[in-house]
């Protein structure tokens, strides 16, 4: 038996003090995390020591560095062509991966998109696509390989090698209240990024009340940080910060999203999410040096809806089934007229989780057609009486909480109220 | 099954955001600890936020009742005599409890000593009663009511049925770096004493390199603290703050130390432990009625020694029997003719510990024998090759590290340096 280099309290004692953590003393306590040796008592206590005093970019690197580290990475080198990812901090009707990923294939970039499903009130990727008759998420390494080369797009579900160090920290920090620390979140996104291998990353910082950023400030310190973190291991990095007080489009639930991605593929669906995915996608090509190609072209000439269709047909789906419909609806109307002032994003997240689109605990399931379809976005113009929203589930009990977390979450001003509806795109973080 | 009113993020989201807890919270999450419903990487978060970000006295009264509440309470109301303890917060060569308690006794006063046994480099009284030969420290509640009645001091271990809360907490406090929240000393500390039934209790809130405490400002702040809990939940609680820069008195170690108490309680013994003993007695005394009586004519007329031995007979040790010594010793002399300036507590306390009188985890064995005597204290003129101390040890391979410890532990100044003693009492805190 080795002796081990460090212990446990010797370095939750130097970040509790606010002391700056060695390289050595990283690289030992995710190791030793990973193995047992350091205790999730003793992980826990360091992780809120890290939330209340920081770490600086140099632990920052570092902590990501030894997480990637403590699992395999993938290799897209052998591809014909440039990969570019996308990763969104997560919002509330976020559909933007599904017509992002073709669309940028579409321009002849390979977008291997590493997804995940939801927990809370923000949905997950998979959980959408997942309301595609017989799509499946769980593909093997070589099967996404073979698909980013044929299809150039493949949204699957990250295996369980890649970082296991954050896999078993991010699960710890979700019961201990230290799912906040920015430092944290940096490294957990950014580790499982550079560990799948992307050549480019564009990161989409979500800020708003629907948002795990409420404040610009934490937003652009988070972008920089997990933009410095790709750029110094060689991944063109960039980020936008985007606004997320309102839903993005009028959808959120899983079946209901398809079907809006279906329509901006289709060269329709609503202008914030056209703009979006144009955004971002102008980001990816410009990261992998295709900035003359213009992804609206593809959007336009649907190239990019074939790729989606090839790309959910390679995954077992049939692009061209019905998707599920919820089997109650209940539809929420303006109780004056003048102008929806607003509309926020945590209050349908939360209506559409309750409604039965996410799910309380990991493992739960969902159900494929519930969720709120909008019928009014901030800065229309509504009659009294008028459809404001519609919610969908299978259980018609689930319309009373949702209904709760929609009471105060929307406000109808009398008359003509001026409003001066918020950037989609906020600001751009580059790489140094 | 009745659902829980509170969730263990919720508490320590509010407390990591600096908030304050609800006594409803507080009383929650100490049971539910108890029960196991909140879990020890919970409970470290929660007590590195409270490390961080600390509790209000509201917050640290109801945390001290919850823990209270956990577990059984003594009462000695039935005894024919007024009741004090003393509670020392540790340091090195402090074997005070063993004159203290027989001589408080021998002035009319009950003094029931529920103590404990030594973890790194402070000692255990214990520990330092257990090289008594044929004395045991497990005495069952009756017996120890009968002993206070009939001998009047008894100094025992704490049963498991007090404050479990505490023990559960303290042992995980131990492995996750936040033993010094000083809010979470203080009720630590005194959920024990309080449960333990005590009428009255004088703390002795050491300061100084060998102190939990190393500063004046942060061991004034524990011990009004302490006080505060006590006076509040009406037990006479007052505090002294005592020197632990150098060690007191001659000895470190268990049996070494034993042999000392037993000169102080023949009427001998340094003048450090002397004083020491009669500040502490007279503050007992004072908080039970009891300042008519004068301690220091108990030690000069032998009734204090009497009531020692009957103390170590109640509890099967045989107070005439030689006591052990360490098989192996070595001498350290003075390098030079000069003046000890300096003698440095936590490094004589380590150099006991690697010696052997003391244990590295809950449950190693102690060696009786060991540990270091001093032959000069600060203030004292020492010539070259003079004795300065002699280690002791069964194990001579021990020296090595022990002698590493004491390296610069201690200064010799050539000369005739002037050298102003730090007073062996501070200062005194009272209740409000």
């Amino acid at each position: 038996m080795v002796a081990e280099p460090h212990d446990a309290i010797e370095i939750i004692v130097t970040k509790r003090d606010g002391g700056e953590l060695s390289d050595s003393q990283i690289d030992w306590v995710i190791d030793a995390y990973t193995r047992g040796v350091v205790a999730d008592e003793q992980k826990s206590a360091l992780a809120m020591a890290i939330l209340l005093n920081g770490m600086n970019r140099r632990e920052i690197q570092r902590w990501t560095a030894a997480m990637i580290a403590s699992g395999e990475r993938l290799d897209f080198g052998k591809l014909s062509k440039p990969t570019a990812d996308k990763h969104s901090t997560g919002g509330v009707g976020d559909k933007i991966t599904l017509p992002l990923a073709p669309l940028v294939a579409a321009c002849g970039v390979a977008v291997p998109q590493l997804s995940g499903r939801g927990l809370g009130h923000t949905g997950g990727t998979l959980d959408k696509l997942e309301a595609i008759p017989g799509w499946r998420a769980d593909v093997t390494t070589d099967e996404m390989l073979r698909q980013l080369e044929d299809v150039g797009a493949v949204i699957c579900a990250a295996g369980a090698g890649l970082a296991p160090a954050d896999k078993k920290l991010y699960a710890l920090r979700d019961v201990t209240g230290t799912v906040e620390a920015i430092p944290l979140i940096a490294s957990s996104i950014m580790s499982k990024k550079i560990a799948e291998g992307t050549g480019a990353l564009v990161l989409d910082v979500k800020v708003g009340t629907g948002a795990f950023m409420k404040k610009l400030d934490d937003a652009r310190a988070l972008a920089q940080i997990m933009v410095d973190l790709g750029t110094d291991v060689g991944v063109a990095t960039s980020a936008l910060l985007t606004e997320m007080s309102t839903p993005l489009g009028l959808t959120a639930g899983n079946a209901l999203e398809v079907r809006e991605a279906v329509d901006v593929l289709q060269g329709g669906g609503p202008s914030d999410i056209v703009e979006l995915t144009l955004a971002l996608a102008r980001e990816m090509l410009g990261a992998v040096g295709r900035d003359d190609v213009d992804p609206a072209d593809r959007l336009a000439d649907g190239s990019a809806f074939d790729v989606w269709k090839a790309m959910i047909r390679a995954q077992g789906g049939d692009p061209d089934a019905p998707l599920p419909t919820a089997r109650e609806t209940h539809v929420v109307t303006a109780d004056r007229s003048g102008v929806l002032t607003r509309l926020d994003a945590m209050a349908v997240g939360l209506a559409a989780w309750r409604l039965g689109a996410g799910r309380a605990r990991q493992g739960d399931p969902v159900q494929a057609g519930a969720g709120v379809e909008m019928h009014a976005k901030p800065g229309d113009e509504v009659r009294a009486g008028q459809r404001l929203m519609t919610l969908h589930t299978d259980e018609s009990f689930r319309f009373v909480r949702a209904l709760e977390s929609l009471r105060d979450g929307y406000d109808v001003t009398a008359g003509s109220a001026p409003y001066d509806p918020p950037p989609v795109v906020i600001e751009r973080i580059a790489g140094h």
